[in-house]
């Protein structure tokens, strides 16, 4: 990831880089912890609450700014009384490579006696691998063989 | 990314999750931009300072924290007088996953007129992909077929 070019400031208005924008909706520690956890089924309000150990204040600001922003959505689950869950949209659903790679990076770095947690392949139960891979040359490409270039959408985001 | 347990309080003075022990070192929408910014070859504290418009106490201290983490490393890069510059550890380098991962949802949902930057293989020019695979079944796993189970450091990070 060696790019020639400078990212724009964060105070233009036209945001022309996608981890800023992404940052801009999922930058904050509570938002990706309260993301973790419904990945994860914990989808009510008191749950979550109870879980992070975030004050209810917080909570429903994050939460209602991941609903703004498409990545969650608040359903009804029970009629009377009225009680809503989270779930994920297929916007917030896209996340899991983002998770995943934050969990991979702990794992090889803090987890001193092996992870806490193991993704597994549903069909076989192997332990899977997260890559970034060529598919021109069939190859898993390691981080030093990987360029950027500017896309089409470089100054139009 | 199902998975029955629940992942410990945030106030646990053991962390059992691989995503808060990350978030704990990284999850801070300033560290992650100063880190994409290290990622391209910006490096100087000026030029961070100049590229991101964040304040200089702040950014001081987040290079800082970043420092003690062994996230980044401080070098001098000219003796007289003397400069400094930051550069990525291993450990630093090793977040690239996450912030392609970071960099993909972006582009999806948010770069309507096509990605700023496209990551590139070095030997051939073609645009990457980032995916996870099942090793055994040599597969490229979608999310839904991702499951999750306790692992050899449950309880013991």
């Amino acid at each position: 990831m060696n790019d020639e070019r400078s990212c724009p400031d964060s105070d233009q208005t036209l945001v022309e880089c996608s981890i800023e924008a992404t940052l801009g909706v999922i930058g904050d520690r509570w938002t990706l912890l309260i993301l973790r956890d419904i990945f994860r089924g914990v989808r009510r309000f008191s749950a979550l609450h109870n879980d992070l150990g975030i004050a209810r204040n917080l909570l429903a600001e994050r939460l209602n700014k991941l609903v703004e922003n498409g990545v969650v959505a608040k359903e009804a689950y029970q009629a009377r009384p009225l009680r809503h869950e989270y779930r994920l949209t297929p916007k917030g659903a896209d996340l899991s490579m983002a998770l995943i790679a934050l969990m991979g990076w702990g794992d090889r770095w803090y987890a001193t006696s092996g992870a806490p947690t193991v993704l597994v392949h549903q069909d076989c139960g192997t332990p899977l691998n997260q890559t970034v891979e060529c598919p021109l040359c069939e190859l898993v490409v390691q981080p030093g063989r990987i360029r950027s270039r500017p896309g089409p959408g470089r100054n139009t985001l």
